[in-house]
């Protein structure tokens, strides 16, 4: 049988259970930018390949995914970061035009060339770390025109560089300067959602539930608009206090529920029910001295799937390192090896609604690969600041 | 006056006082490797450089100094971490070879090859991020051989790559195994430290004073003999108890005294006369889980010069990334920007002995540079992942 490539003298990470499904000494191929064949060395003998790679007794994962961040953003808070180790309170930035509400105006401001060049060395970064798949959110633009805009620019970078782009409407993230709640989640809903849906600018709605955001009741009204256009919803939820939103957006069938660190074991229950992944971001636990843990050992225990992301954002998690985010769960979360690097492959596939299609080394799923310098899987997660990638393939090419 | 190169169109952190020194719109020029000139645009015309190096408004600081690792060994224990994540006790990974036992076999079995092979990937990941000079301690040797063997290697590291190798003899790691803990300690005082002064291996002794470790008066012990051979002296001091050891070496004039999570208001009082530094290690505090702050704003209140390093070790710190220790020093020690610079640069230097050669841009010392693509000086410890280095200057040359 014709194939494409054949990737050979390989360990696999297949992370297609049980564990991390690891062949040593195995093979991979692909036809079309799809697998088309996966198993040990010598199971290969009937393909016939245009191309061997010989991987030198290589490392190979599934390429990693990042399934939320905020990587579409103008202006820098490094300023604001300095100001607080100098002792200014967040209520001194937040009056002189700190915070969040800053981001939204360097973001409004401006172009998408100009969001394109602030966006592309965090997106470098990214793929230097093996990422072949990525979640922006919108929800620094918080108009019709400036979430469109963030979301344009998101597709764009999907264009520029060998990566999925995976956008998320996310105009319920802050109330807007000057706007009242309530009115601004009526146009996010009767406005926005319709928009972004008729262009087809995402595939998923998130709303940020929160005492300092919105409530459950105006995210169940998200929910509702965003099934009523066809989008996925998903939900940042229980990170400061507990408001309850896992529960109700795994009622409504949400693809994810992320932070969680306040979650209830009616929560918990809820999420198993549905199926609904728990997205951790151990970057902002880290970044914002968080000491509340999310519960994982009940998340395990009721059989929660389990995703990691670096949660890219200016204000909490200033991350751009899927290996740093795996280290930190691993050493602050105490997640195993083995789900920290499902967390970044197969759990997170899971959490963007495209587990059949990426996420995995297996027949039929799409052909985007990490090849790595290390010994073992356990490498990737305990060495910090160390990037061992060799090479990136996606969808069947070498990039 | 002629020179070798100036860098213009460039801002400079000279980390040379007041705060970071910071000249905006600034030039250097260095004539046979030191810095010659520094100042605003415009105080360089006087100068008739044979190579000019637009620097297209980048940020220049001084080449980055990492004054504490252990990067020379062999082996791998990212093994050791998964079981300690999979609920598998120190004690019983102790009693199955591994810790740094496991790390001292591995690095008495290989050879001078294999250990410079091991290294390089570790070093190179240091030099990608700016650093000029690095610091590299013995240790898991244990023996005359294996402890020379390693700070050949180092010396070694510093002829195969374009940076300033400092090598300090740390026979006084750990307690080999087997061996009584006096009579390994009098076998470092009267045959390893004279063997490594003949020899100029190293520039300083170091010794881990711990419970776990070596008491007070055996590291007086080694103190007194390192002084009699023309050596410097360093301390791991007050890591996880008071043994009053950063006293007991600031009153023999140690460079330093790192860790000091334990550290009392006599031992900083100590340092504060001696003129001791403080190497803080925020990479060992984060991956041990450490909860004990060294006593920070006692230690600025007392004038101690306040050093940041990697501590890049395989046990408690496999840390290769100076600006993820930046960072976990803002985060975790709340460290200010200025600090965390100065602690890379400046006081580094300092800890090494080297204050008048490294670590500052001013006029007379080694021209060694760090070219960086940021903003202002806060990106680099506000940023988590990334690597913004645009070109290294070793001695006045681009490497
Ligand atoms: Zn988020
Ligand atoms: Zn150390």
């Amino acid at each position: 049988m014709h194939c494409d490539t054949l990737w050979y003298h390989a360990h696999l990470i297949t992370v297609d259970g049980p564990g991390l499904g690891i062949i040593e000494n195995g093979v991979i191929a692909a036809t079309d930018g799809r697998i088309v064949h996966v198993g040990a060395a010598g199971t290969e003998t009937h393909l016939q390949p245009a191309q061997r790679i010989d991987c030198g007794g290589r490392w190979i994962s599934p390429g990693l995914v990042d399934c939320h961040t905020h990587l579409v953003y103008a202006g820098n808070r490094a300023g604001e970061f300095e100001q607080r180790l100098q002792g200014v309170s967040y209520a001194d930035i937040a009056r002189a035009g700190g915070g969040i509400v800053s981001t939204v105006r360097a973001t409004r401001a401006a172009s998408e060339a100009e969001l394109i060049a602030a966006s592309l060395p965090r997106l470098d970064a990214m793929l230097a770390e093996g990422i072949t798949t990525l979640e922006i959110k919108s929800g620094y633009g918080l108009t019709l025109d400036d979430e469109t805009k963030q979301l344009r620019v998101a597709r764009e970078l999907g264009r520029l560089r060998a990566v999925e782009i995976v956008p998320t409407f996310l105009g319920a993230h802050a109330i807007p300067p000057g706007r009242d709640a309530q009115d601004y989640i009526d146009e996010v809903c009767n406005v926005m959602i319709p928009a972004v849906a008729a262009q087809s600018l995402a595939e998923a709605v998130d709303v940020f539930c929160e005492n300092i955001a919105f409530s459950a009741a105006q995210a169940e009204q998200v929910f509702v608009a965003a099934r009523q256009h066809g989008l996925a919803i998903k939900i940042h939820a229980e990170q400061l206090s507990n408001q309850h939103g896992a529960t109700l957006a795994a009622r409504h069938g949400a693809l994810s529920a992320d932070h969680i660190e306040h979650l209830d074991a009616e929560g918990i229950a809820a999420m198993a029910a549905a199926g609904t992944v728990a997205v951790l971001l151990p970057g902002a636990f880290y970044f914002t001295r968080d000491t509340t843990l999310p519960p994982i050992p009940a998340l395990r225990a009721a059989g929660v799937p389990l995703a990691l992301a670096t949660d890219s954002n200016p204000g909490t998690s200033p991350l751009t390192s899927p290996l740093l985010a795996m280290n930190m769960a691993a050493t602050l979360f105490r997640m195993t090896v083995d789900e920290c690097i499902a967390g970044f492959t197969r759990e997170a596939a899971r959490a963007l609604g495209r587990a059949d299609r990426v996420g995995r080394l297996a027949v039929g799923l799409d052909c985007n690969l990490a090849l790595w310098d290390i010994e073992a899987p356990a490498d990737l997660v305990y060495r910090m600041g160390f990037n061992p990638l060799h090479a990136r393939v996606m969808r069947g090419v070498s990039v």
